[in-house]
């Protein structure tokens, strides 16, 4: 639970930049290089690669490199944390709908 | 569009840590005074409130002041934001599906 927890800290922190989320959308279309996906953001390589090492260390993305490429992949299982997590919040809203529905029935003559 | 993302900032950010995902958690049960809510969590109060401001202010909850009790509801239409944009993410993999799916079939004889 502790490691889930810091998991998904480094999933939202990861998330919460438009360039890496533009990164995350691009690759869900397919692996690219890094070369390329900087081409389509308006910064230097050195910022560009700090994004890219953000979305790595979290998980998110995996870079391998062939000679002079470096090519990125994503990792579509580490966004289940934060669908896990969603899920779960539903489910204590969905408890607490159930509990209200009793409380009314019961109140009921 | 470039709300939508600042909105997803501000959102991301507010969910990369443990205290404030908490919080959201037990809001999801129903609303609670920042009292009760500060119980919950082994810190200072004041290192409690800053969490409180900084999910009021990415709309993750709203709170309301009766007299010396301020009271904290979740905003659950906020974290549509976040699902709205894993929705997009999965549209984009179906995508990508589709046209491999195409791609192997026109290559059939």
């Amino acid at each position: 639970m502790a490691n889930y927890s810091a998991e998904l800290d480094d999933v939202f922190v990861a998330l919460a930049d438009p360039t890496r989320r533009g990164v995350v959308r691009r690759l869900g279309q397919g692996p690219a290089s890094v070369g390329d996906l900087a081409g389509a953001f308006p910064m230097t390589l050195p910022s560009f690669l700090k994004h890219v090492r953000t979305l790595e260390s979290a998980g998110l993305i995996r870079t391998t490199k062939a000679g002079r490429v470096r090519t990125c992949v994503l990792n579509r299982e580490r966004l289940a944390v934060v669908e896990d997590w969603l899920a779960e919040q539903r489910a204590v809203w969905q408890q607490r709908t159930d509990r209200l529905d009793r409380f009314v029935t019961e109140e009921q003559p």
